[in-house]
């Protein structure tokens, strides 16, 4: 992630005019080495190997956090209390609590703060925002999302630091879950209540000395137990009354990255898929009898949100550029002093939603979203 | 539907040398004047307007139900009870009850049964099966099934017979979500608990005298209550460890009949859609590195099954090729007596899991099926 | 191909009311046996295996001809002389002249004619045809056609009769580019101009005794030289300037039956593909900026046609289903007397196309239609 | 293309680990206050407005020509004699003689040289080149390569400088046809013979002032003559016996970038459209019998050359990765000196082919290749 971040801080200001333009000021790793190396190869202009010193530097503005789901509370507090503005990971952190001081933090301090939802800024995902704004698709009756991949179907894959509870607080749930429930918040609305499935279909996988890798089968032949979910999939009910499906996966072979939506309303439909992630196809209920039918279209022209920056239409960008686009908002909130969406108001509502999946899971109840803020007070707001 | 078991009649022996062969003998309606226009189009020999007069003729041997839901149980009892060998549409009846009822009589009365489950008998659908049966994706992890239309979103939409509650039961889910279950116990297995919701959007539409036709809005100022569901959507577990996600619904704009599903297990994954129901999309995971990806099949060679019978590869067939091919085995099993999956057994069980979604929607719990067969005991046997 | 036809006799007063109805009265083959048990099998009340005793019964008013190439104008001649309406497989014949010979006895006796270009009546293609003839796409500036096999690929895949030019007279050229001449003619308007390769690949294939049947490899140490095209590709300008490609290949692995093309007018494009036929993709420069994409149709509602006669939205029809729709034509043709489009002149004039895509690929020159005609003249009226 | 040049020196050394790593130096173009804001937002170190000038700097490596057409061969010739390196965009010049003379420059002076075909550099395509290589498609028959673009539809678009023959030399047969041309030579081979149409559909179009432009109607009343092609399509023989259809044309409503080509071998087929630029469809006639089907590989893994320095499986990359992609190449001939492929020999045989249609279109004869290097002696050598 520290790869794609530090893309996007190079890449804003060749091709947006931002205000606020970043300087790639300084990099923090806890490996000297790898820090030093990232550093010359990414085009930071300095390094530290302890957070706390780089959240105490005079010359640095913007804290952006991409370690571990459990270090993301403790960094973010302490930039905040610092006067920096913070860019978070998603998910926020472990637990809704922890979410919530890290809100307050930001609030607090006056600082600019925004999550790494990076697949709002697909330029097909901003166009379908604008159409549902615009009320092209009417009142809205279902989503159903899913985000399925495959890297860990092998049982021999090793137990690696993202299948860890204790670091990452839960598996596919939060990893990928969180992405589809944050577009869904960005373009249905709010949720009501979740009925949800967590399931972890390999229960040991081999111990790893150095499990910081994401590759290469474990070389041991001790197995330790995967705490996580592999799967997690829910029903929900918005507020506004639509229904949704929503699947989670990292068993679902041959889909590599497969993070899609459809969206019905009244009027009309839209589904996108992240494997083609400059096309939205579109239903128009109104249009021509006989000539009704969803369209491809192809979202990279002037009139796309973000496109226009880039190439002439249909030649198409890529997974970075969701994070480049992200990063004009972020930039222009630094200008103007406000913290764009989605941030760690998004954040909180997320991980209240991740919460509730899990102990509907455990409960095999329906769980509201208000019971959940309800119990989380008075810490949390809903 | 009518239309379409008739066409199959009609059509089976042109294309299949099945031992034993239909012969159009009588057609039954209520209305004097349709039934023997529609006998006359369609090539039956005879007619007649009271069904309980075509059981009693001897020249019948096989009755064919395509009446209303609310009928079925009533025939397909007084059939078998007559000695005729019953096939029925489905679902198979209004409750788990009256379709136990049913498969009692067939059994005790000695007579073959078959309830239609068109759709797995697109040879797309048979080879998965087959692919399946012979393990090619290892161990089921999920299954993820939407059966979509759109044809009742305008709210001037009368009605008509299929949203009435005593007429049919359900609405999406009797009618959509049954054709799911059926594809999920045939390719997955059988169910173990369901979670679901059941929705109705427009929760008034136009009374209409005559509400038979399916089509033409409302012309009625009055009004009356939708008392079934526009869309169903649950989530299930598999006694094989799989979980399942299920979506039916007349209210995703853009989709005609959108009946889908994708199949992951552990060495490959299947994607099958209705609308181009020729095709089966598969992945299998030993695929050389570098060339793993979801191949395209098109089912329609010698060796895909009921396929050889038809045209050159990929001169398609159609929905009522479906039809045909359940036929050959309703045939085989006439001729050699013995009821073809599916029969009313799998009707109970799809029944069973109906009202298992049912029961779950109103209490808001999962539901196992185990208990909605110990709570219909002695009648319902599991 | 008798199949296709004998089933598009008896199935389309199932679906449709026309005024004629066929009746089946009597099918011809050479061989007793083989004709006598698919009398049987496909519902036909009597047979010959002589077609001129065909030609000579007084219960006969159409003669169907689905013999090869080399004999249709003998035998469709001798039926208007004895004046009976001619339905003619294509290529009409195995030359021009041939052709103008039958399309002179036709009219000369004044019999009803036409001949099967079959694709003409998938209700996406009509549906295609309206749209271009109301002028939605505007002035056509391009076409480009294929029709890819690749049945033939095997070098052991034995010198059938499709492969005799004797019998034939041209491979993928008179049995694939046929259809995509047709089509264009149908869609486009008239060719002007042609320059063309046919390409032999397999020079030599095993020759087998009986070399009917189109499958099996061939068994025979033997060889003889293939005589026909494995592949013909060609531009073509139009009298109205457009300007297309057109393949038509044996050749080209994994396109089972690829009969596909896109046109692009000034103000709009579609797309047709026969493994999907019943989509027809269709793209309006005048949608909303933004909103602009190939849209895909599915052609299967009241609104398209032929389609209202079959089933429900998206319940699709196959290929089987284009001689039913067909048929409604020829009966129509036949009872108002008048020869329904395409007839023997569109025969002719597609094979004054074939004729000049040869020509050229031999002199390796553009040839002009106008000089084809000329030359053939007195014979041939162009 | 200045900036997609720019991205690329700017971001290959942050994918890449090459020895030879691009400085941005110096930028050049004729209107200072443009050039000098250019080089502040892309990161160029300095600018010139005088080219000549670049070439007489002695720290610069390396000349990078985006120019239009018409200056290639000047600034080519002119840096190759001052020494240094040259990276030419396409088509390299406007006649064959001059490509020649551009090749004997940077041949004789002993410089790296390489023309910008970036779209070899799609991953997709290079691994299509390795199945290729590895005989996994066997002889190869067919390639159907298509470029379709359709921004100058509107008859009110003016003539902009891509319109204008003595800038361009050609419209889309220069401008898009080089491309499918340069993927023909590279994954089928040489080119032996052509034919071809060259049309041109709008004949006259307002003349603008500043024509520089490549958006906006023409505001002007006078019209001027349009010199190039909007369309240009070929068949072609190659050396090694297949054959090709080739059409670019900038009339194709709904295609924005239809860069797309489809190969035919005796062993399989492979597909790649730019516009979903990851994907290689690939088909294997080995396959197990009944699971034969176009497989979608979404060549963004390890193992796909260049994609394991960009993200994860399926986070996609577009149209700029082509060129950073490249320029690993380039870098790697400047370090290890040796000219890349494709080449100013490829620029060269390209420009023979184009110049090969372009006669052909005049003469409506067949040119060969051989013709085309014979008649250019003793200048050009073939």
């Amino acid at each position: 992630m520290g790869k794609a971040h530090s893309h996007a801080y190079r890449d804003v200001s060749f091709y947006f005019d931002t205000k606020a333009k970043p300087v790639l000021q300084a990099i923090c790793g806890r490996n000297e080495e790898g820090v030093k190396e990232a550093a010359a190869t990414m085009g930071w202009q300095s390094y530290e190997t302890d957070w706390r010193k780089l959240i105490a530097r005079d010359d640095i503005d913007l804290i952006d956090i991409v370690t571990p789901n459990n270090s993301h509370a403790e960094i973010a507090i302490a930039a905040a209390q610092a006067g920096k503005h913070v860019f978070c990971e998603k998910p926020l952190a472990l637990t809704l609590e922890q979410s919530q001081r890290m809100l307050d933090a930001v609030e607090k301090n006056g600082v600019v703060h925004m999550i790494n939802h990076n697949y709002r800024f697909a330029p097909a995902v901003q166009w379908a925002k604008k159409l549902i704004e615009e009320g092209r698709l009417g009142r809205i009756y279902h989503i159903r999302a899913t985000y399925l991949q495959d890297w860990i179907m092998d049982p021999e894959f090793p137990l690696v630091w993202r299948l860890s509870k204790e670091v990452c607080g839960s598996g596919a749930l939060g990893d990928l879950a969180a992405h589809s429930i944050d577009l869904a918040r960005f373009l249905v609305g709010e949720f009501k209540e979740v009925s949800g499935i967590m399931e972890t279909f390999i229960k040991e996988r081999p111990i790893v000395e150095d499990s910081s890798g994401l590759s290469g089968k474990g070389s041991s032949e001790q197995k330790g137990p995967v705490e996580v979910d592999d799967a997690s999939v829910f029903l929900a009910r918005f507020e506004n009354g639509a229904i949704g499906t929503f699947e989670a996966t990292r068993f679902a072979g041959g889909n590599r990255n497969g993070n899609r939506f459809e969206i019905n309303g009244e009027k009309g439909s839209i589904r996108w898929d992240m494997e083609n992630m400059n096309n939205l196809d579109v239903y128009f209920h109104q249009d021509e009898d006989g000539l009704q039918g969803f369209r491809t279209i192809n979202c990279t022209e002037e009139v796309h949100p973000y496109a226009g920056a880039y190439w002439p239409a249909a030649h198409i960008i890529g997974y970075e550029h969701t994070f480049t686009n992200l990063m004009v908002e972020l930039m222009n909130g630094i200008d103007q002093g406000y913290s764009p969406l989605p941030n760690f108001v998004d954040g909180v509502r997320n991980q209240a939603i991740l919460e509730a999946v899990q102990e509907s899971a455990q409960t095999k109840q329906w769980v509201t979203l208000s019971d959940v803020f309800k119990r989380a007070e008075p810490s949390v707001k809903s």
